[in-house]
């Protein structure tokens, strides 16, 4: 079983933080890490983006039930129609979760994920939270991401 | 329509916040507000009973799909079989919610109704979280939510 | 705890089958059971008034998020924001379930209820499907319900 | 962006349906679809097995919350936590589905299939559904799919 890594983020963002979530997929695709994500905009689209240019597999999980509302870089996209509780469902596909930067949505990612006892990677958070682990750098995230995904 | 309150918090609580959570249903009561909730225990448990004796409405959205695992100070159970993802409908279903206490389940109820632009009233908050609305006592968090919730 | 009647039938119907609609509503407020339903229009809004126009508590189960898109005869609104999977949890949180007429959306309750082990009264199906207990008059509907509602 | 096609039947099911979803599997791997499924036994395993032995991609739409409760021949695991409802995930991420045999959990798949307008195409059909395409053999059901799906 491939490790499953989400990357959580605003589906706006500004250069800096969508050029860090481009970084943030392009190591996972060097890991072979299949990246989950939100399937929009912004740090989701990023993140798709330099894991496709780097032949990493992407699946989207759209809060819609229309899937041709994902972005173009997702090769697999589950529609589930289902708002914000679509956030719920990124969180327990993946094994480990890298947030880039992020708001309120995101928020509510990290929370549940820091609830069911998974790993949170933190590339510029917005918030301090106890439990998250707070790196520098895009490379250090997916290493991260890709030791404390494998231990269960 | 009736003004729907969330009450929010952790299902496992200490006598303070298991009062204070009582205390919040009873004022709800009071103001003939439906009191909506998780249906379980801790502050679920106590807000409810806190309204029922006082003679409010209880409704308790389960995250399993058994009705009859609710506490019994509940009317009407919602059983959604969804685990986390309850936590977004019970939001949705407020018009104004009240946290008592909490830990990350609440967190993410928080960031959701922050990022739907409903207003949170905090007691006893365990996060310093921008846009919650903090006060001292439970006349003052019902009398909040009365304003807030009927604003719309 | 009191027994939650599930309602299920098109959110469009013609005058006969809204009219057997109120009268399932009827009834069941006059047994004191609560009608569990999907807030919207046809069959939902016939049930729900003819139960709030005999006494009766109402509860619906909308598939948008926003609960003022329900109809005025609900007295708790539950706002899901799921779509069709709204349907299962209107199966989940009934003890027992009373179709009227009813379309593809309905037969996917119907589905879900029999696979949960759960009785089905049935008014004018409009499928023939194995299980489903065909009864001809409202009055019988409601009093199948109440009697296999309260066994477990 | 790839054909995403749904294969739903039950989770237990005799040589005869296990050898018909093994064979579904196989062709929708020549047409380079993506299969998606519920992700456990029965016709879901066997339809992933058939696709994952040619060289297809799988992506498996959990009940539970935890992804490692899978069959091992899904590609990709969403762990959705939310019991029946992950029905409607299933039928909204696919493009076209394929019933193989099936008891009341398929046939709420197909009741919200045709909801949406999805075509259904059904080896060893347990219901009469007007809607359902009955197909003789998996090659022709494939090649329904393919055809059908590529239509939007």
């Amino acid at each position: 079983m491939s490790l499953q890594v989400g990357v959580i983020g605003s589906g706006e963002c500004d250069k800096p933080l969508y050029d860090l979530a481009y970084e943030v997929g392009k190591y996972l695709a060097r890991e072979k890490a299949i990246l989950i994500n939100g399937g929009l905009g912004g740090v989701m689209e990023a993140s798709a983006k330099g894991a496709k240019e780097h032949g990493g597999v992407t699946v989207g999980i759209l809060p819609y039930k229309d899937r041709w509302k994902a972005n173009p870089y997702m090769d697999v996209v589950i529609a589930t129609g289902m708002g914000h509780a679509r956030n719920v469902i990124i969180v327990q596909s993946s094994d480990v979760l890298i947030s880039v930067g992020g708001e309120f949505g995101t928020l509510s990612e990290i929370a549940i994920a820091l609830k069911e006892g998974k790993k949170v990677i933190s590339l510029s958070p917005p918030y301090s939270i106890r439990g998250l682990i707070t790196v520098e750098s895009p490379e250090a995230a997916v290493k991260f991401a890709v030791k404390y995904g494998r231990i269960k």
